[in-house]
């Protein structure tokens, strides 16, 4: 008796003591296991999509303090027609000489891509996320070199870089390795609506890649705007071709260089990106070849025009994502004035104003407006022209990306003097002591803005800020929507159902609420509506858009199972043995599927049963 | 005592009686109300949206052994340069003379279409499944009419008619009904992936009515072609302009008029759908009207490049339905060929093979191959030409829409058989002894098609059914894909793995296994890639497709109730007071957002903490 109950108690403490042991041990290790090497899960730590580590030389030009000689003329165009000269916007500084190809070598290009994309199509999600892991991973390491580059070439401040360029690219990483898979998962679908037809077939929409697209990118953002769409387009299972703008070659070749660094060293094919140079003049050929099975165009209007044109020729689908005119609503009750004239800032100065989602147009309501324009005239004058690229000075806002609008920039002044706008501060270029050769323009406050001028319509992209006062709330959305743009809002106010049903209102593809532009960090679907193109990038939309989307029908499992398969009835199959049987069959069927009225629906099944008759 | 007894007993059987008349009157009563009068959600017996019964009288020409005069010779253009005319394929019979507008009527017609959709934006889901459970009603009451229309100006047979145009059409409304305003709800996105950032927002799409659309459709399903992208249209707050084919006037005419009756008797404004006649040379001005939100083209190649470069003056999104050169994958396990061959025969001659996605080529694996070359060939010769618009006769094949193309039917026929090909019936037109003006051409079965024929690569659009020889399932792909067209395909097979990953491998929009084009009628999203197009009509797509898709950023509620506000962190607001501090901030906000590496975010957030020194 006690012998048993001494092994009971012995037993009992084994269990125990297993259970613990199995619980905390064996089965984290287990989850371990399962999770770093063997699931396929998105999971930030699995072992099977660990980044690797990677050093790129940094080019001399992107080094702090380097001394280039200064270009003169400072001009894309040098004595040779196929050659395009790079320069740094903020000083003048020469950085290279590129070949613009010709037609040969852009197919040559496209074809290089076309035969990498065969095998990355049948590549794994976790390949392509331990890719845009490993990616993320360099730029954080790299930060300030890379920020640097971009600098360099489109003469902006590294802060405006960092924000501009680095912190969104890593969210559009971020949220694709959380987010793709998920997204490119085949999506189940209802069959038939028809009750008969619906009990027999399951339906599914399968997301597959699409071959070779393009993207043809603006220079106002050389790093952001040049991976976002390598990005979606690799993940995709695509290879890409990107044509980068003709003034920021120096470093879209970096960047494409460093991605295809990048393959190289996970042992992918770095054929799969592939960069174009050429003279707008020669891009025709590009947006017309065959072999392109999308286009994603990110620039302006004018060019918009020539390049849904040229790909018509072969019928290639465009995204374009051209211009803005955005408004920026403030309502009476605003709380913080101070607070949203930071934003209103940031909104508008950063880059230079050179944003496609930058604030265009401040529309304010009368209570809000004289204080506001106080506020941000007392600001404006406050900024300081110049270049942190070499050292970290005090500087607000970079340079532009050349002086070809600034004369277009002092006629929109102008013009919106002589009808009656007042000017506060700025209105024309500016001569920095230090670099003579640089494009600045000086920070411009025009307040009393109407719809009768010309500023008011026609996009700036340079750092004008334009003030424009609304009588009322219907007003407001009035002035917003009186424009032949449509791409990105804000609206700010205290009661949110207020400026949620003017969000309803907008004319535009995005709108902010109580913020501005965090539409573009969060990953939705991106793009305009009117004169500001169409399609989308981003999120789930930009990622099915470069997708072959594939409907799929099949019978449901058990009829498989069963053996059943779908047939032509013998009333209707060729040749046809009794008009009237099949005209009654067919009748009946459609009733039966679709009449909303029981006793027709007997009547049908009835009608069915007999065959028809 | 007793009494007390008593009492309680009488209570208790109150009670049983009352607590059974509430479940079973009340509630019921009460549920009754709620769906049909309260609630508005779909709801098939929801009172609110109870279809009304209509009489629209049926014209003369749609009566049964109607007589009309023949018109000769058969042609859409008069004498007079500004009308077209109708006429029956099926028996050359003239239908009537139409108007063709000028451009400043057609104009008028849009500014119409767009001063109605300002309400019609505005108008419930209610509203919007009450005129499609009407149109349902109407349509499944009058059947035989609407039919009979479709077929006097298209010459099809009326079971060709009943199965290509009616049931597909009462598919279409019926699976809007059900899911239409499913698809319309705003769909919740993920917030930003940074950490900090997503903690704070909300993120949503929203789909909006985008305002006038327009739709260019084909003349092969005069019924069905018209009235689905009307459908999609008013379900998501557009109106719409249709520009019908100039062959099928007389018809369309019908329909719309049908439409807007509806409309009329709904207390809605019949200016919502608008017709456009004209002649195909005047059509760049209605395909670059500005205020054309969208257009869907349903059409040929040659004019799709002409609607593309039209719309991209004003930057129209186009969706761009072509033709295809459909593949039949039969493999060699297939079981019951003559069940197969039937739905080959229906596939191939329904409309006389007038369809987007009808079978072009079979391709078939060896083992099958004879056999089923002999069942078909003992077949397609019992095909009986004719029309049964006027009396039901047995009848298998009508008219082409016209005789323009036989002549390149003929010579498509002849190079097959110059290169090698077997012709075992038909390949010339048919000249009816009861109809002389018909447009009939023979039932033709073509088979040993090679790639090396024209015939293998040009769509036929008409009764000819080819048969291709694969050696094996690789050659079989290859050769489904290996043409510029991609709509839809169908595989047949008894391993449902083997077919579905052939499904996977080939090279267009739809693909249906073990059956025959049912993608179309599962409301799918359809269309195709290469050159058959590009976007999407049908299903949640289709109707997304006509919308503005708005993104949409908001502060979370739990943040608005305590009145939190984004705003520009001091150390980054301009004047920029320390640039090193600001560049430590904003390097750690990308690392704390977005680094894997755990030691690395800690880091982040000191220095975020210290305010980024």
């Amino acid at each position: 008796m006690i012998d048993i109950d001494l092994k009971f108690h012995q037993w009992q403490w084994q269990y125990q003591i297993s259970t613990t042991f199995f619980v905390c041990v064996i089965v984290p290790s287990l989850y371990y296991i399962y999770s770093k090497y063997i699931t396929n899960l998105p999971n930030k730590y699995n072992k099977l999509e660990e980044p690797i580590k990677l050093m790129i030389p940094i080019p001399p030009e992107a080094k702090k303090n380097w001394k280039g000689r200064r270009l003169y003329p400072l001009s894309i165009r040098s004595t040779d027609p196929t050659q395009i000269q790079s320069f740094c916007p903020a000083t003048g500084q020469y950085l290279g000489t590129f070949h613009a190809q010709t037609k040969d070598e852009m197919n040559e290009t496209i074809q290089k891509a076309k035969e990498a994309q065969k095998q990355w199509a049948k590549s794994s999600f976790i390949v392509r996320r331990k890719l845009l892991k490993t990616l993320n991973r360099f730029i954080l390491d790299n930060q300030e070199d890379i920020t640097r580059i971009a600098c360099r070439d489109s003469g902006k401040t590294k802060l405006d870089a960092m924000m501009g360029e680095i912190f969104v690219t890593l969210e559009k990483i971020n949220w694709i390795i959380n987010h793709g898979e998920q997204t490119l998962r085949p999506s189940k679908r209802y069959g038939p609506s028809n009750l008969l037809l619906g009990m027999m077939k399951n339906a599914e929409v399968r997301y597959e890649p699409l071959g070779v697209v393009a993207a043809l990118v603006s220079w106002n953002y050389p790093f952001h705007n040049l991976i976002g769409p390598i990005l979606a387009a690799l993940f995709t299972g695509n290879s890409i071709v990107v044509k980068c703008s003709e003034q920021v070659i120096w470093s879209s070749k970096w960047f494409v260089d460093m991605i295809k660094t990048v393959l190289k060293l996970l042992d992918l094919n770095e054929d799969l990106v592939q960069l174009v140079v050429c003279f707008p003049e020669d891009a025709d050929y590009f947006t017309s070849h065959p072999d392109l099975s999308h286009i994603t165009f990110i620039g302006s209007k004018p060019i918009a025009h020539k390049v849904l044109e040229s790909a018509s020729k072969e019928l290639i689908p465009c995204v374009v994502e051209l211009g803005g005119k955005d408004a920026f609503i403030v309502l009476d009750d605003v709380k913080n004035l101070n607070d949203l004239s930071s934003i209103i800032m940031r909104g508008t100065y950063q880059s230079s104003g050179q944003n496609c989602i930058g604030i265009e147009r401040v529309i304010c309501l009368p209570k809000s407006y004289e204080k506001l324009v106080e506020i941000l005239s007392e600001r404006v004058k406050t900024l300081r022209l110049g270049s942190d690229i070499d050292q970290l000075d005090e500087i607000d806002m970079g340079a532009m990306i050349s002086n070809n609008r600034f004369e277009r920039l002092q006629e929109l002044v102008d013009d919106a003097v002589k009808n009656g706008a007042r000017l506060l501060h700025g209105g024309k270029p500016y001569q920095h002591p230090n670099y003579p050769q640089g494009s600045y323009f000086e920070p411009t406050l025009l307040v009393d803005v109407t719809p009768q001028m010309q500023i008011f319509h026609e996009e700036v992209f340079g750092p004008i800020l334009t003030m424009i006062k609304a009588t009322d709330i219907d007003d407001a959305v009035e002035l917003a929507n009186g424009c032949e743009f449509g791409l990105g809002n804000s609206v700010f106010g205290a009661d949110f159902s207020v400026i949620n049903d003017i969000a309803n209102r907008l004319d535009s593809g995005n709108v902010a609420l109580n913020d501005f532009a965090t539409y573009y960090v969060a990953q939705l679907p991106f793009g305009g509506v009117k004169k500001s193109g169409y399609g989308k990038f981003g999120g789930e939309e930009g990622l099915i858009g470069l997708c072959k989307v594939k409907s799929v029908v099949m019978d449901k499992p058990l009829l498989r199972l069963l053996g059943v398969a779908t047939s032509i009835p013998p009333v209707l199959d060729y040749p046809i043995k009794d008009d009237k049987k099949a005209w009654g069959f067919i009748t009946s069927l459609n009733i039966v599927g679709y009449d909303f009225r029981i006793w027709n629906v007997i009547k049908g099944f009835k009608k069915l049963a007999r065959g028809g008759r």
